[in-house]
């Protein structure tokens, strides 16, 4: 038997694989620009050169707030870098603590528990809560983020997928569980990709029929809906309905870390017994601080959302003028359909090479193969002038390339 | 058959039994002070008090040393608070690219892959490799951290647990194998709660002859040990012996996040595959860049390193002088044993409230039951007067307590 040892030779191949599949990715080098977000600063074989991006999501620019910039310099000024230790030893600081009160609120829940990101906390929460509650089944929508199919794949509980945003589906597959074992509905408010949102309350109205706990990523909603940025629930005043709601510092709070709120006991469980959340470093108290400024911030301002709504309308409304062709949902996601991953990139890379407008091309895994897309996220920060610049970009790329300026129906 | 659905009611009794056995967690609400460390402000029923912290992962103050900080106010001066993006989608910025450059060449390797934390690149990396590589074998040290367990776990890969630090016990496990299947042998450097070292140069020459990857975790070394700060395997003129050296930027680097180095093909590997890398938003900019000069200035200056030595062999020299057990280990780190949840507890909180002293009773899950501790971890940053303070606070208590003042053994 001969022995195996070219790991790399198998790394290799592997890779090979990804880049003839047109898989394969190439990480831009950028470099933001405090004050003028969107721009930025591509590096690129040495050269540097000024780009317009249209494919973050730091979706109000909440990364550049002045808030949250004072609030990390002086959180930094006042401690240091960073927190030196787990939750438990040492690492707890009153950042964390004024945050995780913060969050709670904003959700109308008892409590709040801080994660190094959304990922993990997903990860951590739904792998804890599904393999601690004894025989426990999760009901995951098939649109579901890595970061919870992750989790649900850790705790080895059983797993039943219920087609994307299908309600009788997921009634058919709760019916057919016995009565006495926990459940656990996992599911996102707004879907990342498709952009589309659940039908939250009528979701809700299932679980409960069925006894089950209902568990809600809000990740691309939080700080973007709601009178005070709670998300989809806040907005169609269901918070009290869910037994979990997660969200994200990095998006549109602009700065890192993720949580779940939900009543003083689950928690409390969560913090006890959630190994992805004891066995790590916290966050720097500094990216407590400014992420809290953002949440506090989005609580009472409401020209940052108004003036989202409003750049998402207007940069639909001119692709439409143009008949290039786009998703449709309800949220401030732009997927443009490709459906090709060569395609794909080839137009991204025309956008950035001629036009100096980056929209990172959207390939699988991400997204399901022949999905591919360019997904754009207009936000405040974008100018008339950058939208004009985008739309034109976009108009003449359809025509050089001869693509087609019907919309593609997704998957 | 009767509907489950009182979940708090069973989070709460989990949450009970954890508090009668004596290993609930209260959390300390801190603020360090900069510039002050290692003194901090403990909140606490709403008062205030200064109080020194002996608990620390931020080994050598670097959270609070100049460079770190001018290079993170300046980070966010210049790029703003978050990323913005994961790093396939706008989240890559020059910021990272250095850094990652940095970390490879700490380690003297092809190429470095950064995580939002160590965690998260022990989960991911090993849960990668062991599940993509086919028909997998890991080889775990029954002493490794709990995010390589858990990597381990994801993967679903078979794992064989070698008793820690035994390499016999390592070698009769490998040779039991097929030669033909691919293996990896996981362990650290540097046991976190125990401060042992691992013989890596002879487990690096156990796994050469059967073929197996190593994978050594360094969280607990890097920056602390090395002509450079590459950790116990630079010390020991072994780095190229290691296929991956894993470690933290939350530690003694002072800020947050972690990574792993290795050759092109298998950090290229991790970047292309790892759904915790793909799936999350990338460090902020400033974090990277406080990290990255934390990296730089401990290449060059051994001042820290050394003071750091000093101070430690001080702590146990006083601690032997009162007969105060410990143990004995060839790191930095001193595990006061104590062996009794409740007492481990009630010493910590006699130290904080009588003497202003933060050291957190270390407890199961962090530590296996039987062998609860007083984790110290002296730092350049204690001075000589701390010092005085710590070793009487103790040996009034030892003597208040009625403790034995020979050394318990671990485990
Ligand atoms: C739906 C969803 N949940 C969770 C996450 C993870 O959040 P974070 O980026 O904070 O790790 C993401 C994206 O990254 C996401 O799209
Ligand atoms: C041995 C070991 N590995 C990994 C980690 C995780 O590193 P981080 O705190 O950066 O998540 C820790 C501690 O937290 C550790 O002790």
């Amino acid at each position: 038997m001969t022995q195996f040892n070219d790991y790399d030779g198998f790394f290799r191949a592997e890779l090979d694989a990804l880049k003839e599949e047109g898989n394969y990715r190439w990480f831009k080098d950028l470099e933001r620009r405090r004050g003028a977000f969107p721009r930025a600063i591509n590096r690129q074989e040495g050269e540097e050169r000024e780009i317009t991006v249209w494919c973050s999501n730091d979706y109000l620019g909440m990364g550049q707030h002045p808030d949250v910039l004072a609030a990390m310099h002086a959180a930094l000024d006042k401690t240091g870098a960073g927190a030196g230790g787990t939750r438990n030893i040492s690492g707890t600081t009153h950042a964390h603590v004024e945050l995780e009160a913060e969050l709670a609120d904003l959700h109308g829940k008892e409590a709040a528990l801080l994660f190094t990101s959304g990922y993990v906390s997903n990860w951590a929460a739904l792998g804890t809560l599904a393999s601690r509650l004894p025989g426990c089944v999760v009901l995951s929508d098939a649109g579901n983020h890595a970061s919870m199919i992750e989790g649900i794949r850790h705790s080895r509980a059983q797993k039943l997928i219920w087609k994307h945003n299908d309600l009788e589906d997921l009634e058919a597959k709760l019916a057919a569980l016995p009565a006495d074992c926990p459940k656990i509905v996992a599911f996102e408010s707004v879907y990342s990709m498709d952009g589309d949102i659940a039908p939250i309350e009528a979701i809700c109205d299932i679980a409960d029929r069925y006894g089950a706990m209902t568990y809600l990523d809000e990740v691309h909603a939080v700080g973007l809906y709601g009178p005070r940025g709670g998300g989809i629930a806040e907005r169609e005043g269901l918070m009290d309905r869910l037994m979990v709601i997660e969200g994200t510092l990095g998006k549109a709070f602009g700065v890192m870390g993720g949580y779940i709120t939900g009543s003083a006991a689950l928690v409390d469980f969560a913090r006890s017994f959630a190994s992805g959340f004891i066995f790590t470093t916290a966050l720097p108290p500094a990216v407590a601080a400014g992420a809290c400024a953002a949440v506090r911030h989005l609580k009472h301002s409401q020209t940052e959302r108004a003036a989202h709504q409003d750049r998402v309308a207007e940069v639909r409304a001119r692709l439409d003028a143009l008949g290039i062709p786009y998703l449709e949902n309800d949220s401030h996601i732009i997927p443009v359909m490709v459906g090709d991953p060569v395609k794909c990139r080839f137009i991204s890379d025309q956008l950035m090479a001629n036009h100096g407008i980056y929209i990172q091309p959207i390939n699988y895994p991400t997204v399901p193969k022949g999905t591919e897309r360019l997904r754009i996220t207009p936000s405040p920060v974008h100018s008339a002038g950058d939208v004009d610049r985008l739309v034109e970009a976009l108009g003449d790329l359809w025509s050089q390339c001869q693509l087609a300026r019907q919309p593609i129906a997704a998957q």
